[in-house]
């Protein structure tokens, strides 16, 4: 890849984690611009006009061109590599994952944690903390569902390790610091000691 | 493709539309089974058990083979097709609005339609009743979104119809009944009128 990449990127974010692994793995050099998106740097007129109208990261750079949604830019970057399945039917698997991640894992899972950690239980709003029941059930049934496919598989997509497994690593493996308990998972504790004998893997900062 | 493609589906659903449309486009036969998701039919044990652990549709089934997520189910089917852009940038952009869709668009506007104009607004839970307001202003912002593009853009990724239309463009296309207004984008209101004017378009039932 010729062109320059740069991450407009929260550390602390598990999305953006996703793309640095992604690049790491791959032996791809990535540059940093970081964002405090709790004090609403990402929201800024500078940020919505150049980098994404919709005011989010991650933003994966490409020479002068910007690429949002994570799982988006990942795909960008291991397109034909080893972490995408050539067989048609398990790249689309691996999507499939992908998808689930974002619907059914990160709005739960990742959410939960950006409260508990990051903003903290007593300073949400009523509504946010009205749903935090809700959110912890629907997160509990995507580990479930996650639980279930590692019965009889090592990865998600695949004879190896894929995107699949980078985008559901990032937030299932600090799925603690929002309050879930792994000890009833235990097919997802393994397959969390399995993703970082890739070679390459860096651990989220 | 020579398996036999069976989709496992309820008619109201937008996800479900968006796998039939792809294949219409294509001139795809696929046969449906359909269940009707307010009576619980994909949450039975036979379902969890063969068809999809997770318990929703849509599932797009190949062969004796299964694949959950809307999404990952039109890219199966077209993959190496007019759907899918040739340069890889504008792939990864077709992405990007399809998980878009999922994450931004969906939770919202498909939500919101499926509490007003299935399950009645007399019949939600306090806690769904409490998410209206959220949800609303979560859809505007993805339709701000989405206007926003179109107004240097004819479509979504590349120069061409492709994936990321025919996702957008399901549960756009009856926003109306979850009580969005589209008279304030009126750029997503032209959009709306191109996309049937793809060879072998089929509206929702």
């Amino acid at each position: 890849m010729s062109e320059t990449l740069i991450l407009h990127e929260d550390p602390r974010s598990g999305n953006c984690y996703k793309i640095k692994l992604t690049a790491a793995i791959l032996g791809m050099a990535i540059e940093s611009r970081q964002y405090d998106i709790l004090k609403g740097e990402t929201r800024t007129a500078e940020f919505t006009q150049t980098i994404n109208a919709h005011g989010r990261i991650p933003v994966l750079q490409i020479g002068n061109r910007f690429l949002p949604e994570s799982n988006a830019a990942c795909w960008y970057l291991a397109e034909d590599t080893m972490l995408v399945p050539e067989a048609r039917f398990e790249r689309a698997q691996m999507l499939r994952w992908m998808f689930f991640e974002q619907y059914s894992h990160e709005p739960n899972i990742a959410t939960l944690r950006f409260w508990c950690r990051f903003v903290g239980v007593k300073n949400l709003s009523d509504q946010q903390r009205d749903q935090m029941m809700a959110k912890r059930i629907a997160g509990q049934d995507a580990l479930s569902t996650m639980n279930a496919h590692l019965k009889s598989h090592d990865w998600f997509a695949g004879d190896g390790p894929s995107l699949a497994d980078i985008a559901l690593y990032a937030y299932t493996a600090v799925a603690d610091e929002g309050g879930f308990d792994l000890q009833s998972y235990p097919e997802i504790r393994r397959w969390l000691e399995r993703v970082p004998s890739i070679d390459g893997f860096i651990a989220m900062e």
